[in-house]
């Protein structure tokens, strides 16, 4: 397993795999690695000969207020995991590397990215794509590979690789959760034990959806209220917004016979935690 | 020589092209070529194996009172121009096989793109680094040529390549100029005779400045105030701007001993035609 900091170094290790004819995966994270990331990485290792990690906390992708400064790190602990699968290359470059102090260029994805976190967190989706497209460039890979937790972050990557002409795949993997049900995030470990309780509200609330779905398809409207109900059960659960939308274009769900994306993004203590399940009829 | 239209096969003869170790050289273009355009074709054919020239008339880049529907249009007398060079491939799609009806996706360059044509046609530069950005995943070129008439086009490109990491290399071509000194450009065929005459006021107001330089390196202003004295002598040139930046940031010019570029904006009855210098002490 290679560690590679440098962008350079990097596209110089991506030509001279490609040149040997080998199928290039990418898995992007930010670190900090749990089993949602390493079902990523099992689904890269399966489908291509040479699979790379890389670990960036991106500024770009962090607005004012956000925890960029205290988002955990524990490279050590990752690059132990990461040998296991096993990765053949690390990449962890340093921001300086990956953003000139006068850059000025961004990939955005306009529309698939303007409810839901999007209009919570002005800017995020732009550093996202502009991230993602910079580690496109750099890596070269067949295939990349995201979560279907981030599932806003994946359908703007989505689009950004079909309207940009990317010749890459795009494959996603699952939501990976705790045996009690709360979906598996870096972010989880600023829980206390008490907050950690009170986080399964949300996976209790897209269950409790879900249950309602399966009984007969309702429309969105009726799966907010169901989630919300839940949500608003849990004392110490802040919600930020419950909806329910076209899981293809994330615009508002205008039939229950497409499949409905049902979102929540909610603050427990001071830690914003995201879940979602797709409802097919 | 071949002509493509669709973006996948593009794809596939870049793909076998390089894998065949040879090096693409990609010119993009509007169409409608003169000698402009060929001493780009001349720089590419110099420099790589595999000759790719784009005809597209980039609707993303028009604005809505602008010229997309008449842009002149004439795909025989180009392909006659373009085997004589000789290039591999005339890609030439159709804009709806660029573009998908839902694209929602645009890459930008925020700050060199602020002033001079960007100040006076929102939304150009974006379509432009868009499309080429497209272009670049299409064509998968190891270097592309651009034009300098088109400078702050240029600079665009080159922040886009920079900040977004595209493994390629940008080659720029020294603006092409008739014997009485009109920048070379497709919209030049707008011109009726008179206009024709009328349209020498841009190079003769750059070569003015420049004689005022040479004498003497001196401050922007006076070589503002120099070019737009010309300007101001012929009837029926109205001014869109006149300005004196700094040649690579385009920001404005703070030293007389870094290079300055110095562009002209200006119609001539209905046609807008642009020009420029660089100063360099």
């Amino acid at each position: 397993m290679q560690i590679i900091n440098h962008p350079d170094e990097m596209s110089r290790w991506s030509d001279a795999t490609r040149a040997r004819g080998e199928r290039i995966a990418l898995v992007p994270t930010m670190g900090f690695l749990h089993d949602g990331h390493m079902a990523l990485m099992r689904e890269g290792r399966a489908r291509a000969g040479a699979l790379v990690a890389s670990i960036f906390v991106n500024p770009t992708q962090f607005g004012p207020g956000e925890d960029l400064a205290r988002y955990p790190r524990d490279f050590e602990r990752d690059a132990g995991m990461l040998k296991t699968v096993p990765v053949n290359v690390i990449f962890t470059p340093d921001a300086s590397a990956m953003y000139s102090a006068d850059a000025e260029t961004w990939v955005e994805a306009t529309q698939v990215t303007r409810g839901l976190c999007g209009a919570f967190r002005p800017g995020h989706f732009r550093g996202v794509t502009t991230v993602v497209a910079k580690l496109f460039n750099i890596v070269k890979p067949h295939l990349a590979i995201f979560g279907e937790k981030d599932f806003q972050q994946l359908r703007a990557i989505q689009r950004m690789v079909s309207d940009l002409n990317f010749d890459l795949e795009i494959v996603s993997v699952p939501i990976v959760r705790e045996r009690d049900g709360l979906a598996m995030s870096s972010r989880n470990a600023y829980l206390s034990p008490e907050e950690r309780e009170r986080a399964l509200a949300l996976s209790l609330a897209l269950r409790a959806a879900r249950d309602r779905y399966r009984c007969a398809p309702c429309s969105g409207e009726e799966l907010v209220a169901v989630a919300t109900r839940v949500l608003n059960q849990t004392p110490g659960v802040e919600i930020e917004y419950v909806e329910a939308v076209d899981a293809r274009t994330l615009a508002p769900a205008s039939s229950i016979h497409s499949p409905i994306l049902l979102a929540i993004a909610a603050r427990v203590g001071k830690t914003r935690l995201i879940d979602n399940t797709v409802l097919s009829p």
